[in-house]
Parts: structure tokens; sequence; C-alpha cells
């Protein structure tokens, strides 16, 4: 549950809205002392072992009171909520990483936050191809259940939460301001659309404008309650690789859409491919790397057959065959098999094991 | 040297064009006997513990005379050459693979057969940006000294033979015919001129016509015969996926070059990607990963870099540094740096190493 009890709720603003104070150092009091009331009541020596002086000041002086208040006031309102590091409805996900924030501010739908989620991310100035891509690769995983996380920003992201919106999987974004805030200007429509039908989350105080700084920062939370991460155009040197370099360093898979060599766009994912990102050209490419229930699965297209093809699959059972024997089974010669062999083998329906055996996988 | 002796090649042919003769039998026989002239000189009881009676009857005989007559007669031509599995001249990559062809029919340069060499591959019917990709990553291959081997179909073959002989690495066409025979026939100059500035070669006897069996039996030589196959243009279940297969068993590096996801000629690419072949959108990357002497290196821009990249990149050396060394040398912030860093680790310039140490790398 989230933290709706707003004296609790009051506690928890009142510290994290220390100006200076840092992420690691309130989960360091929390750790000390318990809770956000029991660190406002301890002594201001207690709080220096852990703190910078001024900020146990401010901590035994009650905290930030007056930022707590304008908070407050917005969690009052409908569909609006603070969610903290204690409560289960927090980003089990995110609670994974390095450096989680203590409080996220949501505005939306709290069920989405622990999803199977992945994120997609790419140019701010995507070509149309590129956003098709990101609203179609979204529609499919939302369709199959994936909740589909982005940052709100023009280009890919705003193409994937579209996508993301139309299937039962929805869409959360993560923004880089306050919640009160929505940037891109042009995003305002979208947002709403994602505050009633998705949700929108921000770790930063009301208030904070669009900060250079913030962004890195919040795109560690896009991949961090995120699977994976999938990059669907970006230039070399862009803020998608950036969060493709969390994804990885967080443990999530990192996917890539390719493209043309002569597109700039597509250079970003060719790096992390070479990388070691997954390429993908199916959305359920990503179903499969995730391991996701087999009920998520899209309908994937049968592989076309000829009648020797055919013919020969049929001779060949789902446990290893030798190959002189598949061909005294089908009449077939040696040469021949092998040919058609390869071309199952091609079109994923046959495995070549050693010892020169084939085996039906499909 | 090539066989130029026409009484030591005539005694190959004999054995070689004797028909139902496979190369692991003439492998065995000369293992056997020491040479084709002993062979031709053994007993029939002592060869039919090697072959079948009807192939021991025909060596004891003297073998297939009145073929090799017509096949020294070709060789008698300038510039035609048989090279066996005796001669200095075969291509020493082909020895490594699994059944080498006994002999190798040879039209134009022998000492292209034993130069660094990369294969190019791809789809017959290869759209026109394909086909100038071939031909872009084949001239440069070839200007860096790499011949390019490929199959002289149309399409991505063709092309890539073009790219390859404006430059000092040549071409080689590995051929599924009779070298007396071009096909297909809208190929007979582009043959022509690898006749007269690179090479065409053959496994198969003269008069040889184009049989749908021989083609893979050829695509594992223009595998087996260079360092690495590069697939540009592929269709699923395509005859390039076959080479690749080929190059991949022959322990060759396979490289492909990606494309729109909704490009039927890039499925074959990008399923050869996701299976371990290595992406390439720049011949620098081939160059690199085929470990070649760096003479042979195409000029790489160096990445653009603002005054702050530029000047953090001067504060770090080439020996590990921590984070906060780096932000007392250079006078900046631990978030400001971190952010720099990164950018500059995009731009390929600094490596994170582990215990949040950095290094420059370039």
């Amino acid at each position: 549950m989230p933290t709706t009890d707003p004296t609790e709720a009051g506690h928890w603003l009142r510290l994290a809205l220390i100006p200076g104070i840092s992420p690691g150092a309130l989960r360091a009091l929390l750790a000390e002392f318990g809770s956000p009331e029991h660190v406002l009541a301890a002594s201001r020596p207690a709080l220096r072992k852990l703190v910078l002086a001024e900020i146990a000041t401010v901590i035994a002086d009650g905290g930030n009171a007056q930022s707590a208040q304008v908070a407050l006031a917005w969690l009052a309102e409908p569909d609006n909520y603070i969610v903290t590091l204690a409560d289960a409805d927090y980003p089990q996900l995110l609670l994974q990483t390095t450096d989680p924030p203590p409080l996220l501010y949501v505005k939306g739908r709290l069920d989405l936050l622990n999803r199977p989620a992945l994120a997609i991310v790419g140019s701010r100035n995507a070509s149309a191809q590129g956003s098709d891509n990101a609203t179609e690769f979204a529609r499919a995983l939302s369709a199959a259940g994936i909740t589909v996380v982005s940052g709100l920003a023009l280009g890919i992201d705003s193409a994937a939460h579209r996508g993301g919106l139309t299937g039962v999987g929805s869409s959360v974004a993560l923004v880089g301001t306050g919640l009160d805030v929505v940037y891109p200007a042009r995003n305002k429509t979208l947002a709403h659309e994602l505050a009633a039908k998705g949700a929108l989350v921000s770790e930063f105080p009301l208030g904070t404008p669009p900060l250079a700084a913030n962004f890195p920062r919040r795109n560690r939370l896009i991949s961090g309650m995120s699977l994976g991460c999938l990059v669907v155009e970006a230039a070399l040197q862009s803020g998608s690789l950036i969060t493709a370099r969390f994804a990885n360093e967080q443990g999530r898979e990192v996917f890539a859409l390719p493209g043309s060599i002569h597109s700039p766009l597509a250079k970003g994912c060719h790096a992390l491919i070479k990388q070691g990102a997954k390429l993908v050209d199916d959305a359920n490419d990503i179903l499969d790397e995730l391991k996701l229930p087999a009920r998520a699965k899209l309908a994937r297209e049968s592989p076309e057959l000829d009648g020797d093809e055919a013919s020969l699959l049929e001779h060949l059972g789902h446990s290893p065959c030798a190959l002189d024997v598949l061909c005294s089974r089908a009449q077939v010669g040696a040469a021949e098999a092998a040919g058609l062999l390869l071309k199952l083998e091609l079109k994923g329906l046959v495995e070549s094991l050693p010892g020169g055996r084939y085996q039906r996988v499909r």
C-alpha cells in the first residue's frame, strides 16, 4: 500500500525535501532509527553521526515542514500518490538497484509499478519509421501484458507510450521534472492520457523544472524498474545509450533495433549490438529472451515448407536420428537429404547434433 | 608451384576425372601410394582395399585418359592452371577444412589463392542499396589488401567482385560449373575481368553445367579459403546462410550487415547476428576483428569533443584513475565528471574499470 496516511507521508516528506539531503543519507538515517518519525525525534548529536551538521540541525528542527505541506496538498488530490521505500507498491525491481530513490511521486495507476515492464527509449529526433516501430513494438508488448516504460520525451519515448497505452500492459512515464510540471509542453495531452490510463512517476519534488543534470538520473529509473531496455533509434553518443548502459549495469537485458548502415539514428543501436545487446526485429524476440509465460507470446508464423521438406520432416522424429537412417526412411540420397536438412534447420525446425545426427525441434 | 608438368598434371587428372571417385577416396589412395603416378601403377588387388571394384578397375586401366586429355589441352592455354593438394599454391586455408578438393582449376592470378581473403556473399535479388554496400565494403577491404572471394552470382556476389577488382586485394570467384562454362551468362564480362585481373576457381571438371547440387558444395569453398564471411543481404532460408553456416563450422568469423526490420533481405542477416555473427556497419569492424596488420587499417574518424570533454580527457591519463582524483585534478564536480566520462566512454575514448576507476584508451 502507498503512504496514504497524511501524517506518515508528512514525516517522509519533511525528511526527503530537506535541501541537500542525499538518498543515501536518508536511507542511512532510516536504517539507524527505523522510521521517518523516529528520525525526526532523534537528537541532533545522534543525527550528526550520520549526516552533515546543517542537515542534522534541520532534521532536529522538524525537517522541511513548508515543502511537505505543499506536497501533502498535492497528495490529497485524486490519483496522486507518494510511494516510499517502505511501501509494498514501491517498484520491487528498483529496490535491487544501487541508490533507489526514498520516495516516488506517482500520478495514475499504482498497480503498474510492479508489472513486468520493458523500457523503450530512443531518439527525440526519431524518423517517422522509427516512431512507427516504437509504437508497434510497444503495442505488441502491451498486448502481451508487458508495461511499456519510457521518459515522456518527444520522438521514440512518446511513440512508445502511445503504443503501450493501447493494450493491457499500458505505459508508465518516468519524468525528469516535478509531477506538476509537464515537460516537454508539447506532450501535455499524452501526459494527461498517461495519468488517466497509465502512470506518471517522478523522484523529483513538485515544482522541479527540467534540469539537464536530472535526466541521466531519471534514465537510471527507467531501466531500473524494467526487465529490459529496448533502444529503437539512437545516434552515437545519445542519452538513450546512457539508459542502455544503466540497464546493463543493473543486470537488465539490452535490446536494440537494427537499421540501415547509412542511418545516423541506427549507429547507436549498432554500437550496442556490437557490445552485446540483443538484436531484435520482432517483438517475440523480446518475449522469448525475457522468458515470459507462454500465454503472453504472440502468434508467430509457421515457416512455409515445400513438398520435399515436409516429407523429410515427416520422416524425422523428435529424437536424434543419423543421416543414413533418415535417408533410408525417406528414400532420398544423402546429398539431397543434407540439403533439405540445412533448409529445415534454417527455418528453425531441425537441429543438427554432434556426430552427424539430426532432430526435429518443432 | 602449380602442376605445370603436363605428365604429372595428366596423372592427377586421370584419377580425379574417374566418374564416381570421391575426393575422400582419392586422398586415401594418395596417402597409401604416395603420388598419382604410383596410384596408377598399383595393382588392382591393392587398389581394391581402398576403393570400389569398378573404380579399382578403371585406375588399373590407366584412369580416365580421355577426359584428362581434354583438360590438358585447356591447361596448355595461357593463364590456365591446375593446382593440386600437393602444390604450394593450393589455398592453405582450404587444407584446414574437411574434404578439400584434390585439385582446383584456376584461370587468372594464382598468387591470389593464398592472400588474406574475405568472402562477401548475399542475395541474387539484391536491392540497389545492398549492391552498393557490397561494392563499397569490397572496395575498402581490397584497398586494405584483402582479397574479396565470392561466387559470381548476380546481385551481391557480382557487386562484391566489382568492388574487389578496384583494389590491390582484387577478387576471386569460386564457381559452381566447369571453368569453360560461364554461369550466369549475364556475368560474362565480369568473368573475363576476373580472369584478367583476379581469378576464377572451380573444383568441377571442364564442361560441368550449372547443377543445383554443386552450389552448396561450392559455397563450402568460398568460406573455406577465406578468413571470414560477410553476408550483405540475405532472405531467411537463402543460400548465403548456408555459406555462413559453413564458415562457422570451418571456424571462420561470420559478419553480417544489418538493415531495416521491414526488409525481407535483412532478415537473414539479422538471424545470423542473433546466432552470434558480428554486426558490421563499417569495413574497419572487419579489419579489427580479423586482427590484420595495422598498416591495412583504414582511416577512422576521430570523435568530436566539446570543450568540457576535451578538458576532462586531458586530465585523465592512460593509467587507471579514481573518480575523486580526476575531479580534483580537473576541478569539476562528481556528477558533471560522471556525465562527461559516460560521453567519452560512448565515444570510445575512455574505459570504466572495476572499482569506479577510469582510464583513457585512445
